[in-house]
């Protein structure tokens, strides 16, 4: 047996395995590991690895957004908890014949992300890869004791919500690839793709938030990544595929392309905006904007309700090993 | 001008300078960024990557004694300020031809040396890579609020010391690369390449002991690893190059090989024994088992005193990048 039959879910169960969970810290499994760290704090972090070939290609990826994003899906991992980040540190091995604007262009980029969620640079690694770029990103948070939203917590009955429109990312990933930067809408949607905007306000306010109960960023798309909260939580799920946020632009381009909006949505993942449960009745007074897309259920299983009942429908997220 | 010529610390400086100091945490500049935790203890954090092709090749390292060295490199770094390791986050890529029993070796390593020093791994991440292996480990640890041991605090007069001997490291993988793996004795330099001890004992020690000013692991070679300290703290030195302790076994394969002794223990690094400076009286008091092999001075750079004056001496360090 090799990687492609484990699967990365498989690997990381491996290694859940081997290192078993203490009483201490919440680890493996969810967007952050939680520490102690004061009587009123706990320390959140997480940690996310971006290769060359696998997750970006240096030939469609800017150095601006490299930097940009590298930041990004960690700072979203906070986010996902309900708590602030606080310092990132970053790990990146370049080729010897990277350029000196390259190198700045991506500083600058990974610079920015940082000013505008008020973390710092404290550390990391620069080294020599033979050819890959390779890139990783720890990122440290904190959140008040006890309020770290889990996985584990989604309620029977919970409404299911997102914080914004879903598939943007996936649709601008198309384009990049189909080789389609044609036209402003098609900019505007790659653009998301590349600049993904972490929701951390939004993340504070639904971690203070003691009905919010479930929560996670949408990294895989919402037909993986919700999977995990069911698989945590032991119940299961109803989404409404009626409901799901669809951009203007997204349904535009897919209207003309005839492209799947709902499979963008779903399953093409790296939308970064944050996947919650909350009760239903808080949900109706909830101050923060987002979308309702389905509610937790008794009933296992995660089941796709469409208008048009006669389809067969099964959304597998996105997956980058392992397929 | 690219990345051979800014190198890897010219890359480091770089970054510096996009992100100036705070008061609030000690950043770039020590082997942690020193985060505030609570009213007694203060966070500690680093972050090493280790990629295939440039710091291991895998047809030489085992998958047990790579799982072992990712994390063995990154707990020194916590044992370089005087503090207690407590977690780590493992990010991993792997090609995906990778043998189910090479990933299983590759835990069973990592538990090992987590066992040993009693960490935890709390989390990470797993993706694919094209080709090569590509390894990130950040960790956390802590200290008493105000104790780590900074580079800076090197003072006029302090003792140079190490806490064991020099070298073994370099002659291993100078055996390993020249296909020498012929005896007992090579197997056991090769295996302190390969498996390295961090001084976790012995930094907690240090840590504590207030006469001792600054600290770091050798990882580069002290020829390379002390200018840290002379820059950061504005001092010079004088390292006496009979003063350095060589293991018997380096001495007789050093002899039997024609290897120049010294170069290797000074300049081949890997070693993660803790290089530290102490004021000079409280030295012959400490309890911690280490070498004196010279002394800060008043004047600036870094001299080696030979036996033999003739000599027109200089050492550089082991770098990874940019040489």
């Amino acid at each position: 047996m090799d990687l492609t039959t484990l699967g990365e879910f498989g690997l990381i169960a491996q290694i859940k395995k081997a290192f078993p969970e203490t009483n201490e810290f919440t680890g493996i499994g969810d967007d952050c590991a939680i520490l102690p760290q004061s009587d009123n704090l706990e320390t959140l972090v997480s940690t996310d690895m971006l290769i060359e070939g696998t997750h970006f290609l240096k030939e469609d990826i800017n150095p601006y957004q490299l930097g940009w994003k590298s930041a990004a899906v960690n700072i979203s991992d906070i986010a996902a908890m309900g708590g602030k980040p606080v310092a990132t540190f970053l790990s990146v091995a370049l080729p010897k014949d990277t350029e000196r604007n390259w190198i700045d262009e991506f500083i600058r980029g990974y610079k920015d992300i940082s000013l505008r969620y008020d973390t710092v640079l404290l550390g990391g690694d620069t080294t020599q890869s033979p050819d890959r770029i390779c890139i990783n990103v720890c990122v440290i948070g904190q959140c008040q004791k006890g309020t770290a939203k889990l996985r584990k917590d989604a309620c029977i009955g919970d409404a299911i919500c997102v914080t914004g429109p879903l598939g943007d990312s996936a649709a601008g990933l198309r384009l990049i690839l189909e080789g389609l930067k044609d036209d402003q809408e098609a900019e505007e949607l790659i653009e998301k793709h590349y600049l993904p905007h972490p929701r951390v306000e939004e993340g504070l306010r639904l971690g203070a938030n003691p009905k919010v109960h479930a929560m996670m960023d949408i990294s895989d798309g919402v037909a993986s990544d919700l999977r995990h909260i069911l698989d945590a939580c032991g119940h299961g799920a109803e989404i409404a595929l009626r409901s799901l946020p669809l951009s203007a632009a997204l349904r535009r381009l897919c209207e003309r392309r005839g492209w799947p909006a709902d499979q963008l949505a779903l399953c093409g993942g790296e939308d970064y905006e944050l996947l919650f449960t909350i009760d239903s009745e808080a949900e109706t007074q909830l101050d923060v904007p987002h979308y309702v897309i389905g509610h937790i259920t008794a009933a296992p299983g995660l089941r796709w309700i469409s208008d048009s009942d006669s389809k067969d429908l099964d959304f597998i997220g996105f997956r980058h090993l392992g397929t």
